[in-house]
């Protein structure tokens, strides 16, 4: 089993992170997104889709998108949970986990590819050009992001985690989409966030946060 | 338990085409969001996202998101399983899923949030209002289509179904994405897509394609 990731991407390190939570090792092979590696043949073949990461099992099946990676290696390797547990508990990670996608990651998405040069014509992940970036992404990608710390405080201000009483996915996705977010200067907000601030603090002190 | 719907938006349908196939029967309750009743506060206070569907549970529990509503109905009822069955099937399932989301089904949304007169000033799903519609989105959005409708073909050239051998929550996914796209004008092409075509036939002659 191999992963093929690369260090500075935000999707591979939700992988990475989920990972390390389980004390799980595979080995990494670094595809450069920078130097627009995910197009080249021998990765295209293995996710027609171009990006990382991809998880490639012994049999040759490849795994692509990060959630489901991580399913794969919360069936293999259940102990910690991070999915939840039960039916209910897996239904309220789904739903915070997506939530967390849907109102944040896409929101930070849509601000970076269409803000940073590196992105001109290639406004849409894993194509290779011919979309152009729509700067009103931007500006709406970054109001957004003010309501996805709006809801990530109300729902952190009656629970220590994302979905409830555990750390689970829900909270690296959280935790990266900060992260990323970033790029385009956005931070928590210096009011009205505390409890993010110190949901926040507290995933960064994690050891998976540096992988 | 209930069901929190709308017989005219597509993620219901999602949620109402899961329970079909599993023939699993629970009460609908509709939330007209044409009257914007999904922005009402008794509504809200069970979605603060104002979105349905959601699944009310008989201890007051709400699941929102479609998928959740799906993963907790698929744990309660595995038979016939939608979700994948091993560690691999479940993850490729994920896989396809996702895949039909990212490039169909968030296109397709693009496309009519940002196009039809009834979401102006509504560009984002579950914002009650302040969201501009971005017009190079409907454009972006149908030719990603074009790209969604390449990926099916492709896939289902070699598989019956979207993720593989079995009927699984990706048809459903993919399904509700075509009819979606009915809603912009755009129809599985006439001609390179011949994959697709066999199997929209197919999935819309099983009975859960009238939920």
């Amino acid at each position: 089993m191999r992963l093929f990731d690369f260090a500075l991407a935000p999707n591979p390190r939700r992988v990475r992170m989920f990972l390390a939570e389980k004390s799980v090792e595979i080995p990494l092979v670094q595809i450069n997104t920078r130097e627009r590696e995910q197009f080249e043949e021998s990765f295209h073949a293995k996710n027609p889709q171009n990006a990382v990461p991809v998880l490639e099992l012994d049999d040759g099946t490849c795994i692509a998108e990060s959630v489901a990676i991580c399913r794969y290696i919360e069936e293999l390797h259940p102990e910690p949970p991070l999915m939840g547990m039960d039916a209910k508990s897996k239904a309220i990670v789904e739903m915070w986990n997506r939530r967390v996608e849907l109102v944040g990651y896409v929101a930070a998405s849509e601000a970076v590819r269409n803000a940073l040069p590196m992105f001109e014509d290639r406004g849409l992940s894993g194509v290779p050009r011919g979309v152009p970036q729509i700067p009103a992404l931007v500006e709406r990608g970054k109001q957004t992001l003010g309501r996805f710390f709006g809801m990530l405080d109300r729902q952190l201000a009656g629970n220590p985690f994302v979905a409830g009483e555990a750390f689970t996915i829900a909270d690296i996705t959280a935790f990266v989409t900060i992260e990323f977010a970033k790029r385009v200067d956005v931070a928590i907000p210096g009011s009205g966030a505390e409890n993010v601030v110190r949901w926040h603090g507290e995933i960064a002190s994690r050891p998976s946060a540096a992988a």
